[in-house]
């Protein structure tokens, strides 16, 4: 019995990173259909966020079942809460994927990024790509010093988005009110995919080590 | 035993109900000192920020405690698991009211907000504060009715955070792009104030009925 119970534990985590793989390849298709002003990739990226939808709800229903039918305690009980965070903040992360399918839509056939912040995004892109990945690593793994580089990552994309203030703030900005707005909320949804990221990460090296990292409040 | 056990689940309802309170008060506080270029009412928010943030942990390690020690079933658990949940969306409305009230303090002594965009930020921050308030109610009085009515103060919130856009947008926008960006994030801020009220008034509608109601997604 027990041992049923930790292969559907050990399931849920494998679901889990799954779902990260998931969330990573829609920020990078997101990424591309901005960069490259590819309508059929935002509209890929549009049609498959019911799958990650439909990821959550179907792994936060087995960890209820979990928790009901097999009453966990100590760190099986704090894995299970940590899968049930974990899908909360996936599910978000495809959402903010899915924020910046849907600007490019929104705006073609015009490119939505003026020439001057491209490298912005390209790296913001990578950097919100590896984050992903490298907290699927973190579930599959448990490696407590592979979810300390995930906040490094986190550092990174915290400069790039300020960076990118300062270039849309600057007096010379030639583009217009409309075009900062759109490239202000894009800069934001990069920025809450990366937080989210970390706040998974930070939940798995709680699981491992029963101690939440840091004291950081993740933004917004 | 169990009677025990369900006086420490009233008492979680009550201190998440008091939790709304907070951020509702908080973001009350954000919104006048935006408008009134108040720098002591925006230092307060922000300083007072870390009591949300305590408020949160404490409850949830409440929570945690409750399903390790009374490993409940049914409803009691779906409770338990709402509190988790709704604590983390009233954090997450906290950190919202700091953002606004930071947005006022670095502006500080000039005023965040151009005169035309004034009325919007008024009745935005009355939508919010009306909806922790309501919020509030609901958690206490689990009333099903009271939850719907939530959402359509969400709708409220939606149209002027639309209506808004639209202001900025205009190409007859005079006030450049700095405060366009403001005014951007300041919006954002009072609209996933917004969601995250609703998110809490469905999980509570989801605790005494065993359904989520709507499918819709909450946004970012």
């Amino acid at each position: 019995m027990r041992e049923a119970y930790h292969d559907r534990l050990g399931d849920l985590a494998d679901h889990l990173a799954d779902m990260c793989a998931m969330v990573g390849e829609a920020m990078d298709r997101a990424t591309r259909a901005l960069l490259d002003v590819d309508l059929a990739l935002a509209e890929q990226v549009i049609s498959d966020d019911i799958k990650v939808d439909a990821a959550r709800s179907s792994y936060e229903e087995e960890a209820y079942a979990l928790l009901a039918l097999q009453a966990p305690v100590a760190t099986d009980l704090r894995t299970v809460l940590a899968v049930i965070h974990a899908a909360e903040s996936l599910e978000r992360m495809g959402d903010l994927a899915l924020h910046v399918a849907k600007t490019a839509r929104r705006r073609h056939p015009n490119p939505v990024l003026p020439e001057e912040v491209r490298p912005y995004f390209t790296q913001m892109g990578k950097v919100a790509v590896a984050l992903a990945n490298k907290t699927q690593q973190v579930i599959r793994t448990q490696d407590v010093a592979l979810a300390k580089t995930v906040a490094d990552d986190d550092d990174e994309m915290d400069n790039l988005h300020r960076h990118l203030f300062t270039v849309i703030m600057d007096k010379a900005w030639p583009h217009g009110v409309a075009s900062a707005v759109d490239v202000t909320l894009l800069g934001r949804f990069y920025e809450r995919f990366a937080d989210h990221a970390v706040s998974v990460s930070k939940r798995t090296v709680f699981v491992v080590t029963g101690r939440m990292p840091g004291s950081d409040q993740y933004d917004i």
